[in-house]
């Protein structure tokens, strides 16, 4: 798809600073960037270069054992508000957690209850939250919201936003209904491809055209689904972020027009 | 649960032969095991030892790019099904497969027009084909059909079993609505383990009581849907393999009895 559109996640060059992913995308000219929360440093680098903030990763992680831990996961999420304010992110992004324990329905209840309680601020913020299914893979250790299906049903009942990540969504049978079903509501769109065999349940996603992923017709989708906002490149591999970081936008241009 | 129902699937002891694993059985009184097609040696060890045969893993892996590769697929099951009633298993486990290339709802189609090849074999025999569907981590290299949701779908329309497996099922949203969905229709029922972290996406399954899998309440729900037949522990874990098999049973046992 077209340039302008491209955005690249800072995790899929993890090994540089802000400021570093900054200037390569000047290089490359990358005009969005999605930001994450572990890297907030120098964001007058961001401002400076004239770069779109894409979106803010991540808020969520509500679920906990106790009250107190809920609270200070919502208090979390409130301060990622005011951040994501601060840095022009249209978007924050959230993981919505794992279970504090065996009980997977009831964690999905403690989800159900930080966005709600942290809506109204995000709302006045002129902050989009934006729920992102993750991978069933990581319903335990990350996010008990995992299907398309299931981000639809909670974004509608709390009227906020969807993220859809190629990576995550793409085996889903039920995946183009669903998307359809988005539709006025997504908040992003991330895209990577999944590798075969998968060389790691975290840091083993591909970059565009090395996996399975039908990118072009779920981009499509998207796009019909009333999506028009950047598109982020967001890669979690060890090999990509050992690489030099320009070799990698460069193929990450290429693939985004040709591919995505 | 009551240790009469409990069954070893061979791939738990994945070391021994047939014949070391149904003298394992007789040494730990358990009346079932699982055998699965590439250790199909010494049969007569398990009619000699008086063991049940819970079921015969795996038919399915029916997508190809070509014709001439479906039909090899199809005469391979059918050769399963010829297997499975000469081992007396009642049921024969379909993995139904990946897809040759990056189109899985084509792949979805071969997995339905495979079935509906085999399944008058399958009857005439007295054999119930099993659709398993593996966890959507599976879904590039395994199997296409990732949710019971579709997998009670493919087998209402085709009128045969589905299996279930607590590993590949335990994330979904609509896990017992789908349970309750399957009543009639449930050809098997396994058990294991998620661990976290996940040590390995193939070999990283976990000992019921390792991991957080609500074991009891979704077996209780198969029972609720009808299913009263052997319980099969299908473990697939590389240190597990590593240790002594007495050891492995001895604990298989106990976990069985207090857990599931």
């Amino acid at each position: 798809m077209e340039l302008k559109r491209l955005s690249l996640n800072q995790i899929t060059t993890e090994r540089l600073s802000l400021r570093g992913a900054v200037a390569a995308c000047q290089r490359h000219q990358i005009r969005n960037i999605g930001i994450w929360r572990h890297k907030l440093e120098e964001t007058e680098a961001v401002r400076d270069a004239g770069i779109s903030v894409s979106s803010l990763c991540r808020g969520g992680m509500f679920p906990a054992s106790t009250a107190a831990g809920r609270q200070a996961n919502i208090d979390d999420n409130l301060r990622a508000i005011d951040q994501a304010v601060a840095i022009g992110a249209p978007t924050l992004v959230l993981v919505c957690g794992p279970a504090p324990d065996r009980d997977i329905k009831a964690a999905r209840g403690m989800v159900a209850d930080g966005i709600a309680a942290i809506r109204d601020h995000a709302r006045a913020s002129g902050v989009m939250l934006g729920i992102e299914p993750l991978h069933p893979m990581f319903a335990a250790d990350r996010s008990v919201i995992t299907t398309l299906a299931e981000a639809n049903a909670l974004a509608a009942q709390l009227d906020v936003g969807i993220v859809i990540d190629t990576f995550h969504v793409w085996w889903d049978p039920d995946l183009y209904p669903q998307i359809a079903r988005a539709s006025g509501r997504i908040a992003g769109f991330h895209v990577s491809d999944w590798l075969v065999p998968l060389p790691d349940v975290l840091l083993g996603r591909g970059m565009m055209g090395d996996g399975v992923i039908e990118l072009r017709r779920i981009r499509e989708a998207v796009e019909s689904a009333g999506y028009a906002g950047p598109v982020e490149v967001e890669i979690f591999n060890r090999a990509i972020w050992d690489s030099d970081p320009d070799t990698v936008l460069t193929t990450m241009r290429e693939r985004f027009e040709a591919l995505v």
